[in-house]
Parts: C-alpha cells; sequence; structure tokens
C-alpha cells in the first residue's frame, strides 16, 4: 500500500478504506510517511471530503496511535464535555463539578486557548499552585477520589492529532468538517469515557459562523461518535456575544465561582445547568431531563458544586483559598472604563472583536509558544438588553501595559452595538442533535 | 504574504497572482516554504485548477527560478519540437537535422524516458561517445557551427521544475493540465527558443488517452505559450500502435537513419516531415506549409539531412561512423520471435503494452534510478493492416536476460490484435492547434 497510491484515491474522490487510513495514521505518527505526503492527503481531504465511515475509521486509527485509557474500575458512568470554543465560557468550571455531585465521573482533558477563543487550561492555571499536567496515574486517582478532575493533553493520548494539527495549521486544512470531527472524538475517546456532549458553537464568536456548518459539525460529531461506540449528544448553542460577563482567565475564574455560589449571570448559569444535565442523562443517572435539571439544579443551590470544585482545586495542588477571597487570584494592576458614546440600548456585543480585544491585552495568544497573562481581561457592566446612556460604562477593561490597551480599544469601541430600543430576546440553546 | 494565506486562497478557488505564484516559486525552490507547503498548495492545484493567466504567471515564475538562455546573438530563429511522450517516437531524431537544414536553429534540450514511454537522450546515449551533457557555452557554440544541439537538462535552466516534479511525483499531483503546460513550457521558453512546436500523443500509449484531454493539454500549452511570448503550435497526433516498427534505444537510432535515408516507415517519415515544416513555418523561414514541406522532403531527399545528424553526432563526442556501419550500435545477445497464433490481418499492435514490455527488457526505466540498457528493444515485422499467417513472425525482440524476456512476452502476447479484415486507414495527425 503505497502512500502515493492513497492519496490519489482520495483526490480522486473515492472512499478510503479503512487499512488506507491506518496506514495514513500511523505513517503520519511514526513519520514513515515524509509530512509532503501527509500534506496533500490533508488538501485532498478538505477538497473531497470523508464518509461519515471514513471519519469514523480515521477517528479510530488516532485513537490507536496512543494510549487509551481503560476507566472501568472507577465505579459510575464517565460523562465528559467538549465546546468547540467561544467567547467568554467558562462552563467548564461550573458544569464538571456540578455534573460530578450529580453522579456520573467527569475525566475532562482541555485544551488552551487560541486566537479569539479562550481555554480552560489557561483559566484554572490562573488559580495559584493549580495542576493541569497530572501524570496518568494521578490522573485516574483524583477520578477516583473527586469524580473530577481537569487536565491539560497528554503525550500518550492521540499523539495523531498533534502531528496532524501542526500540518493543517500550516497547510490551511483546519477548517474541515471530517478532519475536525476525528481530531475532537479521538482524543475524548482515548479518555475512557462512554458519553460525550458537544457544545458546538454557532455564530460570530465561534469556528462556526452559519447555523449550516454548526449544523453539518454537529452531525457529523454525533454520528461518527455514536459509529464509535460514544453516547453522544452535541447543543448547537449562539456565540453572538460574549458568554457570561467576564472574559479573560482570573475574571473567568471569578464569574465561574460565582455562579456555583446561585450569583452568576443568568445565561451562563442555564447553559452550564443544561449541559450537566444532559451529561447525567447521557451517563444515565437520570431517567429524564426534568429529573437531570432538578439534580443539577440541587447541586448548584446546596452549594455541592461548589464544594466539588473546591475538592479538585485542592486535589490538584491549587489554592482552594481563592473561592473566599478573590484577590488570592492574581489581579490587574490597571483599570479602563470604556463607556457609551450614545444613549439606548445594547442590542449586540460582537464577541470575536471582544475576544480578540482580550487576546492583544494578553489574556489570549496569538501562536500556541505566546505566554499568557492571567490576570487582564474584561467584564462588561452593560450587557445585552440593558439601557445606556452616554458616558454609562459598558465595559471595567483590566489591563497591564498601556500599549496593549492602546491596540485593544479600537476593537472594543466598536464591539458594543446601542440602538434605540431593547433587542427580541433570542434563545441560547438553538438545537439539539442525537 | 504567507504561505498558508495563498494555499488557503487556492484551496478556496480563487485565482493566485504573480506575485503569489512567485512566492510559491521561490519558496519552493530556494527551501523557505517547506515541502509540506509546497504539496499542499499542488494538491489544491490539482483540485482547483489554474486559469491560463495564472498558468502563464507560473511558467514566468518556474523561468525566472533559473537562467534563461540568450541566442539572440546566433543569427536565425530558434526553434525546438516537444512531444509529450510516446512508444517508438524517435521523431527528434529525424526532424531536428531536417529542421536545421531547412533554416531554423534548434537548441533542443530533451529528457529520458520513464514508464512506457521513452526519452530521446536515451536514444542519443546509444551512439558511443555521445555526450547529452554539454555545458552551456558548449551548447551555444554547438548551435552557432551546426544549427542543432540535443542535450539533455541543465541544472541551471528552471530549477523549479525539478523541484515541483520530484514532489508531484510522490503526491499524486501530476497529471495535471495547467501543471504540466507550465512544466513543459518553462524548461522550452529557458532554451531561448522563438517558437515551438508541440507533438501531443493522444491514445492507448500516450499520457493523454482521451481526444477531450489530448485536446485540453494543446490548447493550454498554445494559450499559454503565445501568452508567455513564444510562438506555439500544437499537434494532437495518434498514439495507439508503436510510431515506425522499432523500440528501445539503438534499434530506434537506426530507424531514425534509415529515415534520413528515405528507407523509413511512412508514418515516422511523414509525422517527422509535418512536424519539421511546422518548425520551419513557425520560424518564418517558408511562407506556408506548402514550402515548408518541400524544403524539409528536399534536406530529406539531398542526404543533407543525414549529413546534418552526422555533424552533431561528430560535434557531441559520437562515432559518427554508425551511420554507415550499424554494427558499432549496442547488439542485444539474443533474439526471440514473437509469432502469429492466428492468421489473418493486424488490426493493432497496443502500444502501451509494447512499450511497457520494452521496458521490461530494459530499454527503459521504471523509476528514474534505474539503468538503461541500450542494446535490446523490439523490431516490428508485421505493422498495421498486414496480413499474417498463423506462425508468421510478428516481432523480433532483442533481449539480454532470459527473465527480462520471460516477463516481457506475455505483455507482447496479447499487444497484437488480428482480425479478419483489414483495419480501416487512420489518420496518423487527428488535429492542429494554434
Amino acid at each position: 500500500m503505497r502512500a502515493v497510491d492513497i492519496i490519489r484515491k482520495k483526490r480522486d474522490g473515492e472512499a478510503l478504506a479503512q487499512a488506507e487510513i491506518d496506514a495514513f495514521v500511523r505513517g503520519a505518527t511514526t513519520g514513515t510517511w515524509p509530512d509532503y505526503q501527509v500534506a496533500a492527503l490533508l488538501m485532498a481531504i478538505w477538497l473531497r471530503g470523508l464518509s461519515a465511515e471514513e471519519t469514523a475509521a480515521l477517528t479510530a486509527a488516532m485513537v490507536a496511535s496512543g494510549i487509551r485509557l481503560d476507566l472501568s474500575d472507577i465505579p459510575g458512568p464517565k460523562v465528559d464535555k467538549h465546546s468547540t470554543g467561544g467567547v467568554g465560557d467558562k462552563t467548564s468550571l461550573v458544569l464538571a463539578p456540578l455534573a460530578a455531585v450529580g453522579g456520573v465521573v467527569v475525566p475532562m482533558m482541555s485544551g488552551r486557548g487560541l486566537g479569539h477563543s479562550g481555554g480552560t487550561l489557561d483559566k484554572l492555571e490562573s488559580i495559584p499552585g493549580f495542576r493541569v499536567g497530572l501524570g496518568l496515574d494521578e490522573f485516574r486517582a483524583a477520578l477516583r477520589q473527586v469524580g473530577c478532575a481537569l487536565i491539560g493533553p497528554t503525550a500518550a493520548v492521540a499523539p495523531a492529532d498533534r502531528v496532524l494539527y501542526h500540518l493543517r495549521d500550516v497547510t490551511a486544512t483546519v477548517e474541515s468538517i471530517p478532519l475536525i470531527t476525528a481530531s475532537i472524538l479521538s482524543k475524548k475517546i482515548a479518555e475512557g469515557i462512554d458519553a460525550l456532549v458537544l457544545d458546538v458553537k454557532c455564530g460570530r464568536g465561534a469556528f462556526m459562523k452559519h447555523r449550516a456548518d454548526a449544523r453539518r459539525l454537529a452531525g457529523s460529531l454525533v454520528e461518527v461518535g455514536t459509529a464509535r461506540g460514544l453516547r453522544t449528544k452535541a447543543l448547537i448553542t449562539a456565540m453572538e456575544h460574549p458568554l457570561g460577563r467576564a472574559v479573560g482567565n482570573a475574571v473567568e475564574v471569578v464569574e465561574a465561582l460565582e455562579t456555583l455560589k446561585g450569583r452568576g449571570p443568568a445565561d451562563l448559569e442555564m447553559l452550564s445547568v443544561q449541559l450537566a444535565a444532559h451529561m447525567l442523562l447521557l451517563g444515565g443517572v437520570a431517567a429524564g431531563m426534568e429529573e437531570a435539571e432538578a439534580k443539577v439544579r440541587d447541586a448548584l443551590a446546596s452549594g455541592r458544586g461548589l464544594e466539588k470544585l473546591r475538592a479538585v482545586i485542592e486535589r490538584q495542588g491549587g489554592d482552594p483559598h481563592v473561592i473566599d477571597d478573590y484577590r488570592r487570584l492574581p489581579t490587574a494592576p490597571c483599570c479602563h472604563l470604556l463607556r457609551a458614546e450614545r444613549s439606548g440600548y445594547v442590542v449586540g456585543i460582537h464577541a470575536e472583536q471582544v475576544g480578540r480585544a482580550t487576546m492583544l491585552l494578553g489574556a489570549g495568544r496569538d501562536r500556541k509558544e505566546d505566554a499568557v497573562d492571567h490576570a487582564v481581561g474584561l467584564v462588561v457592566r452593560a450587557g445585552v438588553g440593558e439601557e445606556v446612556r452616554t458616558g454609562d460604562p459598558l465595559a471595567e477593561v483590566h489591563y497591564r501595559d498601556a500599549d496593549r490597551l492602546g491596540k485593544a480599544l479600537p476593537l472594543l469601541g466598536t464591539a458594543w452595538e446601542i440602538g434605540d430600543a431593547p433587542p427580541p430576546p433570542a434563545p441560547l440553546v438553538l438545537e439539539t442533535l442525537g
């Protein structure tokens, strides 16, 4: 089976067999396929596509490129959530402890932020001492003891994904539904989970700007996940405005903690509860959505969700006192108030512009190797639907460096859309698949 | 201008600007674009295509990757011929001296054979001492003195083509009309010629099996060649059966010499004369095809074409006595007679099978690095249209190694199609473009 023949087959729009996809993934991971052959096939896949069956085969091959955790000795269903990335999305920090309290085990491997969208790991690392780099034995022990652990990617899990992602990034082959599907699912399947809830973001702050694309991705994830033996559900959720009011790292941790204390913004609380309830339902620990939601709401109202997060922080070496004293989190030295230039109602906050502005402040990274400033970020003061008068604060901009602030402000200055009437209410959960 | 942005643009089906194509070719040639980015763009080009304008830009960039000969100090129009490759095609050896006698300068850079089709260089190298590797100064001196020189590719000419071809070969991106067009034309333009006649072979022994594909390639070559300032004409010619009767290297040299002596097979003589006449016409040394053909026929009948080839051989270090004594050419130690298994008329000789069989005998190469045996080959005894009886010889197979003969015979055994009636006459020149 020569690489060039496999490339030609896909180039001509034919379906690849499992053995051919195995040869490709093995070749890419071990280096027996040179980069240029991997790149040529990636471009052929980008342009010709992969069927659900081929995508399932690719997912399986990528799982097989590394170790697949066996968590069967830990009691309870293992359920995870994955988001395709948004602005201000700190739901993982809220829902992981709530779902764990609700009765499922949550072995969550997350990623770092890139571009305008944030990453759970960067947020967690704003907690002093918090270790996202647990070894697999520690990960397993934390899951057994706490029922929930939040860690970063591990070299042993789906190494093919790193090789392929690196090449996709520099060959314009990132935005491919089948390649994204296999990348997400291979890492999640290798975690050893039984079920997966997907939050497919859709809108100007998301990777998928259009509903049709989001639906294609969600459909692919559910079809391929299910084909690979994972109980899979996907929610398509709106990402036009930032989720909640905080965008950054430490500021998002504060908002997640406030939410677990019952004082969070309505959109963040609602979405976290919804996603956690779907996790319980898929995990089989609730008979229907009503029961699942009730369990999650109880975990929230009782404060047991907050205590679970405290246990997670303690177990992973973080300072649990941050929960009671936010001053223990990094704070930025300066604060700028962004003000309204006219009176009216906030009808929109451009999520991508806000995300890009906070990245420029230092809260995110443009390239993978950039460092992140956990203290800087933005807190919305005038949210969508609220009335403002000229000069009213729209947001607090927490910054460290005046130059960086100068780069961020032009984006922020046009991010708030102010109209003459409040906007019609818009749903946050747009669709549910699976 | 980042490589990834240029790749994305072509991936999305947009046209690339000259500056973007320049960056690609320069990046590929100098290595500042890694192979995987070059490969990804080649696949995007394969699948999305290039317009005639983009192909002209690519051709220009590839010419600019090396030196472009300036032959303006040598008097007379410089005209070359290029064939897309066939079986038994030794026209270059016949027409180059005829065209030179007819009044144009022929600075011919040829290639080696690959796969089932032969190469002019391999044929020339069966002449003892013949040097195809002239330096550019020697090439120029030979052109000035003899009016014709036949050499191999030079590292200084269109180096981008070598880099791109190497990658295309291993990434299934060879068979692309715009990439083939730019590859052929960049090398020819860099030779410093004024006009080019193209022999686009079409049929089962050719790269282009179908008339529509041959027409697309011929059209692209004429359009892009003309756009780049080259007077260009393309003939689409049939390549169903081997051209002439000899297939190999030394055996083809013998046939070319016989043709220059006026004793060659009709199809080879006709095509050589036609192509040479088009060279004279494009070169502006004849007012019309009639005059051009008359000049070529005179060069042939007078023996001056043969004497021109003798001068070429002498000038390039070869043994000119081969012309009068074919025993000075390499000869194979063994000869096998392929015989007819039934009586009837030869209605076809499968060119690709014959080409592949002679390659298996050692006359050609499967991979670029393989060595060639100049002595082996095949001579047709029963050509298309001729009557045979069971047991009559169809071909002489000149071989060295019984094992190789054993591999070639199954292909040869089915290559002759024998029917009950002679086949209808079929034209050799199918179309003329430009």
